[in-house]
């Protein structure tokens, strides 16, 4: 069997989490803004919270696989491993003199120690408790607790990195330099790992070309798999328009998707992806931020010649209108809690809108963001509660902290 | 019996807390920053936290004031009622149209809609919900949602508002806009409510004139009441040098105290009051923020003259020892776990050092601060843990949120 | 003959301006924010300029009152003396063991050394220079380079510490910190100086308590003395409802004006102050920046109790409207130039629309705004070209660099 | 004669120059920080402060080129035009739809008309009047007055994107997006250009990769061209250690250059180069900014073997003698006017320190820093004085603005 997304609430079968370690102790008052954290966390009990996250997701038979696994496996193939150290130890980072050496020192670590450091990252001061110091201007200039190679925290959103549209998967060029590298990380797992590349991984698209696709970037928290062919994308901050448009080519020219439909988002943080402020609940429902308001859309379809597109743009209003479409109905339905101004901007800084679906109706939710919560049960959603006083710091829920590799198409 | 507070760390009899409230569920990402919040709270979960905060305080033989309590039964007094609202309705502040419109309509409200409407906020719309709009530029050129009457969501800090300092009380000038309406609250409290107010209050001194002393404002949380007739304060962001003389000259010349210790802080919102950096443990052990390192301090003892006052300056590596020469002691004992700068940072963040003594050797910390409980408990200090996911979010401990009213001396 | 300002494009016959001095010597990159400047000035330039400014008055036929005399000579009266110093050295600033040794050594100071260390400030270096140190933790506190009174470079905008209307001024109560010292100085000549106090000086109305009336705060750059009885003002982020209301009270108590038109400005620094975005240029005529848009405004006339006052709100388009009618015509005429957005952004920036009428038609305006310029030409206005590259910088023009006292009606 | 910068300070005979012209013009108060501008300027007064500069050096037997017409020449080469345009018009930066069509649209443009909107910008607008929209979602998604090409007004600093160094240029890899673009620019006149690349050229190294060197990112304001073989660069916000260690690797490899010293300058804005707190006006004398202190600095020299390098550090207090060793000197003399600490500030921030020598002694100022060029005068430097009140608002002087390609040695 193979790896498919079908769509964003059919049975979600398997999907990678990244439970949270090392990388997540390193992030200070001083520098959780340039790692793009509103505040720190309290890691002990934010593990518990995800694997409570995680045992949700298993009891409801999906199965979850973790990216620390995934990638600590895919290391041990000498390829995967090439790849992400030529990746890491560039000359033009780390200068001519240290970078030898600092390559040799890591090609000699286990894949443990070397996940631990490419994901939890590693300073100055580790490094000399291990090597001695390499002669090189760049290294001396370093203070002792500065990094060395950076943490990269925000692998806890698998969703943004890599995004699976149908029979593909998008590795994704990120927008900024704190999840930059995530980016290698991933195509070593799917280029290398057996489970992708071996033959019970089966064929699948790569619909991407990483991180030198920048500054096309795309991260997957824009990206929702609606179904019927049909792929809805925000640009935002952070998802470009010519990425888009690159993605069009790629699942027209395969065959896999009819048509794409992006919307024109506000490019401010409060925003950040699209899920952050509407996602599915079922087939036909969305969730949405009351203070998302209408925005300006387009079609993009296949156009006549082989290199063309069709694109077809829409007024505010028409947005839900052109989602409809694009799913074959007649029109979607739209839940919007009515709250206070105040207490809407509240609950979605708190993710309230950010679920996950596990099957058409049933949808995942922290169980801090109560008033959107009972307001998806009176409308005959599901909604199974998991603890985030931790993990929500981040400013993600389940549907960011999630990368489904096969779920269902919706019936 | 009367109202004392003699130590940092003798046994605590009776202190005043604020339950959260409508205040925390005003605030929002917009909002935050001006009202000093880093983040929003969870409310329900914050108020269960903070019940479990009395409760642990309440095992311990501590009688609990809440202040919504106190400001409730103080509002019954009509002197305190018109001192409070006289202050709030101000035709500098609503214009000589609305002033007498909204004054009149406050009057008329229940003790406890007043609370309410005093520490939560009104928006206009929630004005107008219940009275006429009046003729009014000020009104009329607000929008509907925005506050006619602020929240104050920093009364969760009853450490800061009013101080308790031997045998009275500073009921201080606050730094900022957000929290300068707090004052007037404590000035009604302590000035007509019946447990302060009555025969059973017994006699205290006033240290300070309330809000009229801006801009030399002082803050609860820069001010350690170490014993032996001292008193240690950080001159910080929001305490002045011209605060502590005022202070010190009142202190003096009732015999209240005979010194204080005066740090010369840096003004930066990480170290925003002296407690979230330093605060004691036991009678001569002090538990200290590794990043704070030595700073540069006074001795003020009372002149020759009725007015005068001596100042001793000592250079920074004599912090310690003024300290120790201020309680009578050689020498005293600070304790500070050995971690790394990033690990230290991020207590201190989270108020590791923000402790509250219920007695000598005996202290409440919050139980996310892992590395330094488990340092103190290795030193022989007893931590009692309470969870703090949502207050925390607040940056402020145990201590930052109680207001001992009754404290006994360390013999 | 008396002070009197009937309009902003009639006869002018005096003004106040001040002359740059050391208070610009002390703007350094570091301190320039908190004092409001954008950038660093070159005074010796400046001050060029500035001649060149007065000189183009005078050769008008303007009587220019130089600020720095006035206060010189005002100081000389001993009750203005008195009243300055008192303000200033207050111990809630500089604490009680500081202040009397301030207090003292001021005092002795000549009246130009005092204009020299008000207006322009003194560090605490530069007191020790002739001062041994008072015992005091709050002057001990200061480094040597810090100011002990802070310049007030802002006293270059004389538009706005006063604003004369019709048969009174408005001694202002400053929204921000480093004006706010600004206007006792007023105070002092306004009550003290020959010019004003003595016979020659005549009647007029105070139509306002000075910084007493904070946070009641209007500053004159918001305020537009259109004629016919009429006043334009713009509630801005320095210039509140209430302070509009209670001017309004105070000048249809006296007669002196029969109606207020108060715009609803954004509350942005870019539009710091109504005369930065429009002035008037002939008695129907304005000049506004093409980015100001329409607003909504209230006309504000006498209600029919003593202390009532008649508000009339208008929507946005008919904001030119209601100016018209205040003025008793039909219509007004406004002159915006043609020009791209980003070219209309830069010249409001640069003060393109804050000229400074001397007769109806005729204003002086920087020579940096040539398209404003010479739009305004081809539409018939004459246009007296000053040099300003130092100046600008402030962002002011010509308008907020004086205060007339002296105007006549447009007939 | 071939091109060769031997010094610092060495008798200067060729220079290029980049005249203000549209790309200042877009300058506004919205987009000047994105674009590193602290201010608007009046660019018809820059213009002509600029042609005084020009003047000025012309009458100093300096041959000045534009770089406005290099570029227009370069570009009438085919091969400069396809490097420029295949560089900018990229599918990741405006999407396979819309990229050929504006590539085409650019590509039959005049050379001057390319230069116009390669370094002025083009809005969508401006397109628009000439060309019909393109089918894209990239294009349609932007306003009218964005810039489909950016504006690139740092041109105007001509030492930054290219810097000669003894018989070579290093074509620079510039660290922020505002700049980036300006590096292919000089890649084609520095390739293509018949002054450069046809005989007269003679023949030159090329020190640097331009920008595909990134993040390995050096700036020619960091790079001082001291003599002796000797280069002093600062490592700033800009300027990286890797790229230090990747020059000398060419620089020794080539024999044309003996030593660097590299200095460990603050990442702060306000010391954004080397060449804004320092600079040469003789063959051993520097003038520096009082607030700089002292750095920790690097001795690199040729290592054993063929890719080695020899690194030598020193403390702070040795920062002089190790620049005086590479020049093989016992002192350097080191000019520091003595002016208070705000005054110091000032005059940094006006370029105060960065001159430009046209012989030994003899520096090229800006007028308004008074202090500094009488100090300069009475240690017996020549210092010619040059307007500046609308040039020294983009933060640059006369070393900044100029690029020396031909220059002698100090003998």
């Amino acid at each position: 069997m193979g790896f498919h997304v079908a769509s964003e609430t059919g049975r979600l079968r398997r999907v990678i989490l990244h439970r949270p370690d090392l990388e997540l102790k390193r992030l200070t008052p001083s520098n959780k803004d340039a790692l793009l954290f509103d505040d720190v966390l309290w890691v002990r009990r934010a593990r518990q919270e995800h694997d409570g996250f995680a045992d949700v997701l298993r009891d409801r038979g999906v199965e979850v696989h973790l990216f620390g696994d995934l990638l600590r496996e895919a290391l041990d193939v000498p390829a995967a491993r090439t790849l992400v150290l030529d990746r890491v130890f560039d000359e033009k980072a780390y200068g001519p003199l240290a970078t030898p050496t600092l390559r040799a020192a890591f090609e000699t670590m286990t894949a443990a120690d070397l996940v631990s450091a490419l994901v939890g990252g590693m300073t100055k001061r580790e490094y000399l408790e291990q090597h001695p110091e390499p002669t090189s201007v760049r290294f001396h200039a370093m203070e002792l607790d500065d990094f060395l190679l950076g943490p990269l925290p925000n692998h806890l959103f698998t969703r943004d990195t890599s995004a699976w549209i149908y029979d593909g998967v998008s590795i994704n060029a990120m927008r900024w330099p704190a999840r930059q590298r995530e980016t290698v990380h991933f195509e070593a797992i799917y280029r290398h790992h057996p489970l992708f590349a071996g033959e019970q991984g089966g064929a699948f698209h790569h619909w991407s070309e990483g991180q030198s696709d920048y500054p096309s970037t795309i991260e997957g928290g824009d990206v929702l798999v609606i179904g019927n062919g049909a792929v809805l994308i925000g640009m935002s901050e952070r998802t470009t328009p010519q990425a888009v448009e690159m993605l069009a080519h790629k699942l027209f020219a395969a065959g896999s998707a009819r048509s794409i439909v992006a919307l024109d988002m506000p490019k401010r943080r409060a925003f950040m992806h699209l899920d952050t402020v509407m996602t599915m609940v079922d087939g036909d429902t969305f969730t949405q931020y009351a203070g998302l308001g209408m925005l300006p859309s387009y079609t993009i379809e296949p156009g006549v010649g082989e290199r063309e597109l069709k694109v077809t743009d829409h007024p505010p209003e028409h947005m839900h209108r052109a989602i409809a479409a694009a799913l074959g109905l007649d029109a979607i339905r739209v839940l919007t809690a009515v709250q206070d101004v105040h207490s809407a901007e509240r609950e979605q800084w708190d993710d309230g809108c950010n679920v996950l679906a596990v099957e058409p109706g049933v949808v995942i939710a922290y169980e801090r963001n109560a008033t959107t919560n009972t307001y998806l049960r009176k409308e005959g959603i599901e909604v199974i509660e998991i603890r985030g006083s931790e993990l929500g710091r981040g400013r993600g829920g389940p549907r960011c902290m999630s990368c489904p590799v096969e779920r269902d198409a919706v019936n």
